[in-house]
C-alpha cells in the first residue's frame, strides 16, 4: 500500500460526504422539467419528469424505512430496466441500506446464492419476474419479497410465502424526507460477478466510489442536459455500467426500455430515433442487429451527435463504420468489470489531438482497441512475475487496475490475496499499450499459453488459423509440458474432416509468431465444446487433453 | 453539523487519496500531444504540448524539494497567466506543498501581510514583477525569493536579497519522480480574499475540494478535450475560477494570455479569434471592450461553440445578445467567492429542457441571473434570523453554501463565527430564488438597508432612481435610525446640479417598492465617493452621514 503524506491543513469541512443522494437531489432541484421515458407492463410507453420520479423516490425511500429496512441493510432487486428500478437506484441508498443488483439471466440457485450471501434481508421482484421469484425463495429462505406492480395484490397470484405490495407501502408513506448523511465509505449499491469458475463474487460499492465514476463518466463521454440516454444494458449488470447514475447527474433526458429480449433489437432502434437518443450502451450483438434494421430503413436515423458505447468484444470495423457512415453515429469502444464499477477504458475524443499524425484507416483501428484509461485510474501491465512491462504495443502482460472505484477486495472472501497485486486489481486479461497509450487485449489470463517464461496469446493463434481455406473452427489451448511449462496445441474442425499439414498451420503462424512458440500437436474434433452462451469451452478442452505431453 | 450515517462496508479501497496530481498525470497520459499555447516576456507566442508541460513540472517539483521544500510548506507564487505559473499549479501541490497565490495588484503591505500570515517560505517571481516583490519584500522578511526568467540570474539586477534562480535550479533537477500521495485533506492551494474592510482572509483549498470542484466544473460546462481554454481571469484571482484545473482535466487546449493590461482587450480578442478558442473567462468589464472591437472587425469570427464565463457583476443584455447575435458565443454568467473555490452558481445549459416553457425575452432574461447553484452545492436564503425562505423568485434572503469546496473557516483567524452558519458559509450577498430554482442577486448584506425588521435591497432603489433623467449618479445607503433600525437615504448627483423633488423620485419607485421603504432624504453632492478599482464606496458614505437621524 502506498504511504499517505500528510501536508497542511485545510479550511475546507472535508466530512461533507459524497453521497449519491446529492446527484439525484441535484438534477431534481436545477432539470424537474426534465423527461424520462419508460416502458410499461404492457409494452407501451410512458413518460414522467426528474420532479415526479424525486417525488416518487422520497415516498418509496420511507416506505422502505416503514417496512423496517435500516441503514447497512442489503435490499434486493430482480427487475428490467424499468421506471420502478430506476427510481430504486436512487430510493434504497438514500436510506442508508446497499442496493444489490439480482442478475435474473443466473440459475435460480445462483441467485439464491446472491442473495443469501450477499446479506438481502428484502427482495423486490417485478409481477413479470415472479416465476424466477419463486424458484429463487428455496434458495433464500431469509427474504421478505416485495412484489412491484400496477396490479393491487389481490389480482396477483404467487407462491411466494408473506409477499408485500410496493405501491401499497409508498400510498402510505409520507412524501416527506430529510436524508441521512451516510458515510462516503459505506456501501452504496453491490454487484456479484457472473464467472464461469465457481460461485459468484460479490463487489460492493461505496457512496464515494460511485460519485466519482459519476462525475467521471459524464465527462468522459461529454455528456450533457443535451443528451437522450437510453440503458439498454440490464441495471442488474454492473449497474448498466454507472449510465444511469451519470445521466441524472448530468440531467439527460433517461429512457428505460423496460423488458425486452434478444429479438428486440428493432423496437430498440426504433425509440433511439422517435426519442433522439444521443447516448446508449449495449455490445456488438445488440447493435449489429439494430445496424442491419437501419440499413432496411428508408430515411436513415440522424445520429451524428450519437454515442454508441460498446462493451463485451472488440467490434468488428464493419460495425463501427456502419454506423458512422449511414448515421454519422460515433461507436466507441469501452472496457471495463464488475470489479471496475464498470469504467476502466474508454476509447473516446482523442481524435481532435491525434488528427494529421494518423492516417483514418490507423485510425479506425485504434478505434478497435479497448482505449484509453479512464481519469484516476492507476494501470499496470505486468509479467507474470508482476514485472512492469513497458507501453510499446508489443509486450503482452496482465492488465492491473487501482482507483477509487476499482475494488481492493471480494465480499467475504478470505482466499482473493491471488487477485491483487499491491493495491491493484489484477483483471486476469492479457494486453498490450501502445506508444499511444491504448489497451489492446489479447487473451484472458487463464487461456493465454505460458511457455519457456514467455505468454502466448491463444485468441492470435486462433485468429491466424482459422484463415486456412478448409479450417471451420480452431481454439489452442496451453497444455502441461514437463519441460515448457506449457505447449500450445491446436484443436480444430475442418470443412473436409481431412487433417490439415502441420507445416501449413506453421506457415500461417510465421512472422507473428516466434519459431519456439509454434505448435507441434494438431487434434481433430468434430465440433468444440462451447459453453451455454456459446464461447468455446476452454476449460473443458484443458481437462479432456490436459494429460497430452505427461511423461514426455 | 450533520451526523454521519454508517451504512454497510463497501469492498473498494477508500484510502486511494483524491490528490490533483492524478488530473494531470492522467492527461499528460491520454493526451501528451495536447498543445498549450502561452505569451513570452518580449509579448510574442509560443506553444508546447501537455508532454512538454508535464515533464517541466517533475522537473520543477524535484527541484522545490532540492531547494528545502517538504509536504506541509508554503510556496507563493507573483505571476501572470503565464506559462511557469500553469506548470506551478502542478509542481507545487505535487510535493505535498501549497500554493499560495499572491495577487500582484494589492498594497506591497497586504501582499507581505499574505506572504506571512499565510506562512510562505518561498516565493517565485516573475522577473517582470521584481519592482512588487521589492516593495513587499520588507513586510516579508522570512522569505526565500526565488526569480522566474529566461535570462541567466547574472543579467537581472534586483535588490531583493539572497535571491534564487528557477531554471537554474530546474536544470541540476532530476526528471523523473515518484509523486507522494498526498492526504485529499490537505492544502492544495490558498487564496486571500480581498475585502474592502479589514486584512485580507485566507482560504486553503483541499486536494478533495479542488479534485471535486475540477470534474464538477468540467461537466457543468460541457467540457472536453475538443475545447481551447483561454485564461483571462488573473490565475491569482481565485485561480482564474479554477479553469486552469478543468481544462487539464478534459485535456482541451490552454491558452496563456500573460501580461496583459485592462487595454489589451483587442489582443485577447486577435487570440480567441487565431486559436478557436471555445471557453474563455473574465467579466463585463473585459467582454464588453472585447465586443466593441469584434464589431469593428469586416469578418465576424464564428463564435458558435464558445463559451464566454462572466462573472464580478451582472451583465447587460445587450453584451450579452450582443456576441451571441454577432459570434454565436453563448455569453454564461456564474457567480462564486474566493470562498468557494469559485464555482457555486453557473448559468448554462437549461434552455434545452426551458423550450416552450419560456418566451426568448423572458430566457434573456433568466440568463442575466446568476445561474443554477453546481451539482454538490447545497444552497439557502435566509432571514436575519437565519430561517429559510422560500424559492419564490421575491423572499429576499441571504445565500448561505455548503460543499465540498466551500469553504468552513478562514486560515487562522479566530473570530470568524459570525462567517458560518450550521455548516454553511455566509456570502453576504443578498438574493432571491424563484421557481424555477435561479439566484438573482439584491445586493451585498452590508450595503442592504435594514428598516422595520425588512430588508430593502440598494440597488435595485439605485437602479430605478438612475432612470431620471436628471439623475447622473446615485448611491443609496442605509442610516440608523433609532426607531426603523435604519432608513434609507439618497445621495446623488445631478446633470444640472439642481436638486429634484422628493416626489418624482417617489413616483420612480411607486410600485416597486412598499410605501414604508420609501426614502425620506435626499442628499446632494459633486461625486460619488469610489474605491481604487471604481466602485462605490459605501462604507466612505455610510461614515460621512451615518450621524442623519441621531436623535430623531
Amino acid at each position: 500500500m502506498t504511504a499517505i503524506v500528510k501536508g497542511h491543513p485545510s479550511t475546507n469541512d472535508d466530512s461533507y460526504q459524497l453521497n449519491t443522494t446529492t446527484l439525484i437531489r441535484h438534477s431534481a432541484r436545477n432539470y424537474p422539467e426534465r423527461e424520462i421515458v419508460y416502458r410499461t407492463a404492457d409494452g407501451g410507453w410512458g413518460r414522467y419528469t426528474y420532479g415526479d420520479a424525486y417525488a416518487r423516490i422520497k415516498r418509496i425511500a420511507n416506505a422502505l424505512t416503514d417496512l423496517g429496512v435500516k441503514p447497512g441493510d442489503v435490499v434486493g432487486i430482480l427487475d428490467w430496466n424499468s421506471k420502478r428500478h430506476f427510481e430504486l437506484y436512487w430510493a434504497i441508498p438514500g436510506t442508508g441500506a446497499v442496493m444489490l443488483q439480482m442478475n435474473l439471466r443466473l440459475a435460480p440457485e445462483d441467485v439464491g446464492y446472491v442473495a443469501t450471501h450477499g446479506g438481502a434481508s428484502v427482495v423486490l421482484v417485478d409481477e413479470s419476474l415472479l416465476s424466477v421469484a419463486e424458484s429463487v425463495a428455496p434458495f433464500a429462505p431469509e427474504v421478505t419479497w416485495v412484489v412491484m406492480s400496477d396490479k393491487p395484490l389481490s389480482e396477483i397470484a404467487t407462491t411466494l410465502p408473506n409477499v408485500r405490495h410496493l405501491e401499497d407501502l409508498v400510498a402510505k408513506a409520507s412524501p416527506e424526507i430529510d436524508w441521512p448523511m451516510i458515510d462516503e465509505s459505506s456501501a452504496y449499491s453491490a454487484c456479484y460477478t457472473t464467472g464461469t469458475t465457481g460461485r459468484p463474487k460479490g463487489v460492493y460499492y461505496s457512496h464515494r466510489a460511485i460519485y466519482l465514476h459519476t462525475l467521471t463518466q459524464a465527462s468522459s463521454y461529454g455528456m450533457s442536459a443535451a443528451d437522450a440516454v437510453m440503458l439498454i444494458t440490464p441495471m442488474f449488470h454492473s449497474q448498466s455500467w454507472g449510465l444511469p447514475q451519470s445521466a441524472v447527474y448530468v440531467a439527460a433526458k433517461i429512457v428505460l426500455p423496460g423488458r425486452y429480449s434478444a429479438v428486440d433489437t428493432d423496437m430498440l432502434a426504433d425509440v433511439m430515433i422517435a426519442e433522439n437518443v444521443t447516448v446508449a450502451n449495449g455490445a456488438p450483438a445488440i447493435f449489429q442487429p439494430m445496424l442491419d434494421y437501419i440499413e432496411t430503413l428508408d430515411v436513415k436515423p440522424d445520429f451524428s451527435r450519437t454515442r454508441l458505447l460498446s462493451g463485451a468484444t472488440e467490434p468488428a470495423l464493419s460495425l463501427m463504420r456502419g454506423f458512422h457512415d449511414l448515421t454519422g453515429a460515433d461507436f466507441i469502444h469501452a472496457y471495463g468489470a464488475t470489479e471496475t464499477a464498470p469504467m476502466a477504458f474508454v476509447n473516446y475524443g482523442r481524435k481532435v489531438t491525434l488528427q494529421g499524425k494518423v492516417t483514418e484507416d490507423e485510425w479506425w483501428s485504434i478505434k478497435r482497441y479497448q482505449g484509453l484509461p479512464a481519469g484516476g485510474v492507476d494501470v499496470r501491465i505486468v509479467d507474470p512475475e508482476g514485472n512492469d512491462l513497458p507501453h510499446d504495443g508489443n509486450s503482452k502482460g496482465e492488465v492491473l487496475l487501482r482507483g477509487p472505484w476499482i475494488t481492493a477486495r471480494y465480499h467475504k472472501l478470505d482466499d482473493d490475496a491471488d487477485r491483487f497485486l499491491d493495491g491493484y486489481w489484477r483483471s486476469g486479461d492479457i494486453g498490450t499499450i501502445d506508444q499511444n497509450g491504448y489497451l489492446k487485449l489479447a487473451d484472458r489470463l487463464k487461456d493465454v499459453i505460458k511457455s519457456g517464461g514467455e505468454w502466448i496469446s491463444s485468441i492470435d493463434m486462433e485468429n491466424a488459423i482459422i484463415a486456412h481455406p478448409r479450417v471451420t473452427e480452431a481454439a489452442v489451448i496451453g497444455v502441461e509440458h514437463p519441460k515448457w511449462q506449457e505447449r500450445p496445441v491446436v484443436i480444430m474442425v475442418t470443412n473436409d474432416g481431412e487433417d490439415v499439414a502441420l507445416a501449413e498451420i506453421h506457415e500461417l503462424l510465421h512472422g507473428a509468431f516466434a519459431k519456439w512458440q509454434l505448435p507441434d500437436t494438431i487434434l481433430y474434433v468434430d465440433a468444440l465444446p462451447r459453453t451455454s452462451v456459446g464461447k468455446l469451452h476452454k476449460k473443458v478442452m484443458r481437462v479432456q487433453h490436459g494429460d497430452l505431453y505427461r511423461g514426455a
